[in-house]
């Protein structure tokens, strides 16, 4: 997106102050403007964070006039909404290996390896901070997980159609399970996280499973859990 | 401490500008100005979160002057730092049931109540907040769960003598399991939390310590874990 094609946008196409997150537009000039100003924010995020990221800098970085961002988007906060609405849009799927084992740590390692590098850590750490301060990202942030999570979810529900684990395991809870101590090191412990620590994770996250404690069917406490005999 | 107390502290008694983490004064008038200034601290948290406290406020709710907090402290940061660092003071001690499954949950309800009441969570909210902004405050928050979750760890030893899990667990990495999708949900995701939520957390976290997920010997892989007929 260049300030040229932004110039040359007509003005009809006006598309309300604050895309509802979840919304999707069909492509073309409109959506090209809306992956330029989310590209901006991204870039402004990572360059100063939430607290750093102005209206001026969007325009700046997107070549989209401030009046049509005003008009658009409404305010700074509805442009970091949108963003992280469209940064759900990336067409990821989740690991198949064949085994639930090497799907987990395949996740574990997905996340350490993004937040390992500096460069593709700082947006998405930005966006965590944001939701400290406002709570439309807070709730923008949410929905971003739900979806996030809700596609690792079949990770689980294959292996339990393979008997790896029982069939009435609450898969979110295990894939929530794999990322947790990852990002509780990261941001509330500000502890290092690497290879060892993502296997013990998923190591953890698998081995509970396996031993009933995420089963929706049973009061989930560990003596309800199947005995490890069985 | 009051604002007479305040004025009647002697010049002489000042302590440096940045209290480095850890250091302890013994009690008295300094101390009591320390205390003064992290109740201000807390209570401007709590009000107006990382963002909106500013010396003026410590000043005004501590009844120490701005002169001797900048003196003492340098900064609001040296505040912020110093009144985590006094938050560890606390006394706490780890629950101690008898068992690990009644620990853990104990541990896991204790996250949960002290998150779900508004009032008990808006200052250690604040401090997680302010480690995105400030690298001195990550610093002592890191600090701070460092030395939290180390008083922590008794109750996984005390579960290893019992013959309740291997003797070689990191105990470090179960008390962090119980605690991860609390604080998960709370900071990253922004799901609510529950009794249920902290049942199931900890009833993970020991299935997984018993399952050997956490030993310390062993590559952390499932696959290394003992098998689960053991």
């Amino acid at each position: 997106m260049t300030a040229e094609t932004a110039a040359a946008e007509p003005e009809g196409e006006a598309i309300g102050p604050a895309p509802a997150p979840g919304s999707r537009r069909p492509g073309g000039r409109t959506a090209r403007t809306r992956a330029a100003v989310r590209d901006a924010v991204l870039t402004g995020l990572a360059e100063h964070g939430y607290p750093g990221l102005t209206v001026e800098y969007v325009a700046e970085h997107s070549g989209v006039h401030k009046t049509t961002l005003y008009r658009r988007w409404g305010d700074l906060e509805g442009m970091l909404v949108d963003a992280l609405d469209l940064a759900g849009d990336d067409g990821w799927t989740p690991p198949d290996t064949g085994t639930l084992e090497g799907d987990l740590r395949a996740l574990a390692h997905e996340v350490t390896e993004a937040f390992s590098d500096a460069a593709l850590a700082a947006a998405p750490t930005a966006f965590i901070a944001s939701a400290f301060q406002s709570q439309r990202a807070a709730d923008a942030l949410h929905a971003f997980y739900a979806e996030r999570f809700g596609r690792c979810e079949g990770v689980v529900r294959r292996a339990a159609e393979r008997g790896e684990v029982p069939v009435d395991t609450n898969a979110g809870a295990v894939v929530r399970a794999v990322s947790a101590p990852l990002f509780m090191r990261l941001f509330i412990t500000r502890e290092p996280i690497d290879a060892r620590i993502a296997d013990q994770s998923a190591a953890a996250a698998l081995a509970a499973a396996r031993a009933g404690a995420f089963r929706t069917h049973t009061a989930a406490t560990a003596s309800d859990a199947p005995d490890s005999t069985n």
